[in-house]
């Protein structure tokens, strides 16, 4: 079985595995305060120009609800696309820590300016103000659940946006390598100059496991080793963390093999456009989300496991087909072979949506 | 350096090295479904000769804060000597989920029966008991913080006092290895018919990560996946930790590392007991209190870690002294003979207490 | 200045005032254990014609949070419609004991049995679903926050929509006395047989203050006293509650008195209607919502307060008319004549929506 | 019956009914933002001496838990002596906002500096800090739980420590009309000026119900209004309340009746100590906690009600007699009298405690 429903299938890139091998040679003091966090650390803070706070958590809703519990007051909210992972795919975690989830709508995962301007000027205009949830924080993901990304200006827009409200500004980096790799003028200098918190991650990226939280906001970061102990985030073996990270920044690789993944995922889906299927999104970097016919997925299933996203209508469903930094060009060749093999009795006339 | 002021401090055994390596190559499904995390349920529950629900996450805070939030009700809280962990050591961990932990007093880290059967009457027989916390859940740990182990007997009148209050009961197992090495009386079918929840613990017993939380109590696994994701407990790769887990379970070399360590701190234990040197509580397992002169510890310093538990006087300390399912017999030599060496020009006589 | 902005503008009906002068002079035991809230509770249950909790808090958000807090599991959250006052004027007082307000499309107040299966449905379908709030909990209010009303019909098809997936089903009657007034279908015995929990509203209905819990799921009534004193909700002198409620329910001025207010809302109705204005939402209870021209609304600033609902355009906006259980008809009839003033030299035509 | 069991048994001074009665002829705006709390609020700034935020709230746990989640960040925790109403009698609802109270022995019900100092430098001092919760706020209660008073040099003493340890100082005054009347050096411009924040108690001291939270820290008092709304403790003619404190403060009835309380108590005291009775504990104010026998509790039992505190042994216990700013003088002479003759039989010497 090939897996492509996701980007987390696999296990680590090799250099990761061998760090680990190297490192479990020796001892390491506990709770992230040992010297490969430190050099991550410092390596991320260099990469991102800037003064920042790192954090390494062993998961990504963790990072999610952490930043929600440090940011917020208890009265206030998050604001997020109605896609937004926190909004849909965490079992409330943000809820657990108290705080309401205020979701605006969104057609392909983004959020805009227009709507966070809009719904702090409501808040602030509304006369029953304090019978509401006062918007506290924003929450984007960058590459978004659907895959899209924000572009340099909108991101701008939305770091505006947020100051004039007095909204932090928090950037689920999950896949923000991918990110990275395919939108250059989004890098991490302009991320620790426009957020206050965003994550680097590393589970879908080529780690076994494992989040940075990076704070600019260094605020933020004074006190979020308590929250981490607290919401139990800090791994007794921190040091795990940091070495992979490591691993993987210091020779590049972190953008360069999801710079593979994106370009394997963009190569298949021009393969799947020259074949006339649709999309029901357009996206640039690791996931894409053809739709097909059941028959072409009943032809896949054997062998090749993708995400079922949406049922289309009776014939056809969107599905999510990941790339990622641990797919190997082979693999992703097989997964392309067995599509075209599957698409070619079918007319493309059949697939106008 | 050589860390002995705990026992995480180095990475994990070679066979759960090995099985990493091997099992990298492939995929694997995420969140915990995966043909790891199922075998290592099942063989915790062959284990347990019980059927159990059996659950991975990887940290001791998390397994503790996700036992709370799942058994009980938000106005019932969590008996526990006031040593325990929760209580202590982990930031509030179990109160962020809305729970008091109700401290009860204890001088060797264990709580009793009686104890137990008074609290609960107390609260039976108070007629404002609306006004108090409810206990639900008795928190023990076992080994406990302090190194010291219940007998089967106390269990077995714990657990009863337990089902007269209609109280569950959870026992954290972080050094379970330990425990079951040192005591064999109390072993893993015993544990699966007098608790409700208890973990096996991985962090300190030769995993990279991980704890398995056993559910005898069946109801309390049903939902238990929910409970993890919400709190951020689910890993998406879940296999690591059953991977894990079959590694050091199949071939018993979860136990037989434990019984090394305990040997080596027994061993090391009896020797300064020879020296004279007094000890804080007597413990049967891996972790030993000495109380040593601070000369003792100076001399120390530059080569060996240990933890200060408290300052017994100006002119002595009781130290924490772990050996682990990771300590080699050199390293525990090589501490052993800098104590001897440190203790040599020392009278015995300094040491009473 | 004449209130008709809101339902609780002013105080106790003369009943209420007479009642608590007279017990002024007796003592009471404490915390709602007294004979007043004891009748008061029997009177509920015989107007239920069932075996009922009932239990006296002093606000309606507070019942709102206790009925999520005690009806609900940590990663359970609460189906109700968008305008649902749980998810919009409650700052989020759901959120903070940590469930999610899971909120559905609705144009009129009112959920649907169908969107009610389609939810559950949806979470029952979800390969996911342990990723996803799980629905435990429907909230709806009768009357709505718009002032309409679920038929009998509506409410017996819901309730059967809510069994038939395991769902809780709670009825929020703040404004329930003009319910029982407006639609006798729905009685207080339908209630009772429908849902799990329902409150009678006291505030808006000729008490000072004071909601009455009613539990007809008695499990959710055995430690619900519990939790109001865990959320500050259980009054030292709870017997001034259970004592309003009797002053009202023993003559049946309950519903008489809101009876009163439905006549002279709907009197204004007509009389609005008959000049031609057009209305947000058509209700047959205590609450309309006409749209009225700016000038109009000035025109009435100085002597009578209303709630502007929402701008329908630069000219004109809906605002909220209330008459409560309180209001004398000498009041509705100033409000009246005043509005026909105003009105009088505006052409009709202006008017279409 | 005649109840001194609690200071809450009563209904309102008549001046508060008096008010009422006035009051309910007119409209008021709503959630506390009426003249009557406007003007309430202004009064007790001017008895304060000082710029205050002043909230008014139904009970007085709704008062602690907010106060506690207006001040605290996640991780931190309440330092209270182990005796506080916080810890012991309000079902975990510090708890239920996330937050672990930290108790501290105390024997009187008081807590002193240096156990503050101690605590916030164990805190500082640890070097594994961020595993354990970190102080934010001290609880005291002025009087205390056991009807003891803190005297100015302690109280100054205790705000000393706090401003030091960078930890905000709430004083609990459900209780404080009698603090006030008993001990004036213990003013309200002294309040305000060590405290943070503390409560001047209604329900206890002749209102209704309800408590002013008085915020000398102005800006916890700044976004108060929505921790109230987000608690369900905001009620909907707040001006109920503000009326309430106007009646009683206007005229100086607030300390009067309460100083006829005292009186009244030690009245009784001096009596009871002249008859050899020992007592659990010396108080100055309302409350006084004889040592009584079983047959002199008996003998009461049919026509007064007192509580019963704790048992001695087996002939005798400690009951709490509460007088209270309601109570005739003609019903604390009753109890006199009743008491002298119960205790007409009985031996002095079977009094030695």
């Amino acid at each position: 079985m090939f897996h492509f429903e996701c980007d987390y299938a696999s296990g680590a890139a090799p250099q990761v595995l061998r760090a680990l091998a190297q490192a479990n040679e020796s001892q390491h003091f506990g709770y992230g305060e040992d010297e490969h966090c430190r050099a991550a650390a410092e390596l991320i803070g260099r990469l991102c120009a800037a003064q920042v706070g790192v954090h390494f958590v062993p998961g990504g809703t963790q990072a999610n609800l952490l930043v929600a519990a440090a940011a917020l007051r208890p009265f206030e909210g998050v604001l997020c696309a109605d896609t937004g992972h926190i909004n849909v795919h965490e079992t409330g975690a943000v809820e657990a820590t108290g705080h309401k989830v205020l979701a605006l709508p969104s057609v392909d995962g983004r959020l805009t300016a227009d709507q966070i301007r809009q719904a702090a000027q409501r808040h602030r205009l509304d006369s029953t103000r304090e019978h509401t949830v006062r918007p506290g924080l924003v929450y984007l993901s960058h590459p978004t659940e659907l895959g899209t990304l924000y572009t340099h200006a909108q991101l701008e827009d939305i770091s505006q946006a947020c100051r004039e409200a007095n909204l932090l500004l928090y950037v689920d980096g999950a896949r923000l390598a991918y990110g990275l790799a395919a939108l250059p003028e989004v890098d991490l200098p302009f991320l620790a100059r426009i957020c206050d918190a965003f994550t680097l991650g590393g589970t879908k990226a080529g780690l076994l496991f494992g989040e940075a939280v990076v704070l600019p906001h260094l605020a933020l970061s004074r006190d979020f080793r308590y929250h981490m102990k607290q919401r139990g985030a800090m791994l007794a073996k921190g040091w795990l963390m940091g070495l992979q990270f490591r691993a993987l920044l210091e020779d590049g690789a972190y953008v360069s093999l999801a710079a593979r993944a994106n370009a394997m995922a963009q190569d298949l889906k021009r393969a799947l456009v020259g074949r006339g299927v649709p999309f029901l999104v357009d996206t640039m970097a690791n996931q894409i989300f053809p739709i097909l016919p059941r028959s072409v997925l009943d032809a896949l299933e054997p062998s090749f496991s993708v995400s079922v996203w949406e049922a289309v209508d009776d014939q056809r469903a969107a599905v999510r087909v990941c790339m990622s930094s641990t797919t190997s060009p082979s693999e992703a060749e097989a997964l392309s072979a067995a599509l075209m093999r599957a698409l070619d009795g079918i007319s493309v006339k059949n697939f106008a949506l």
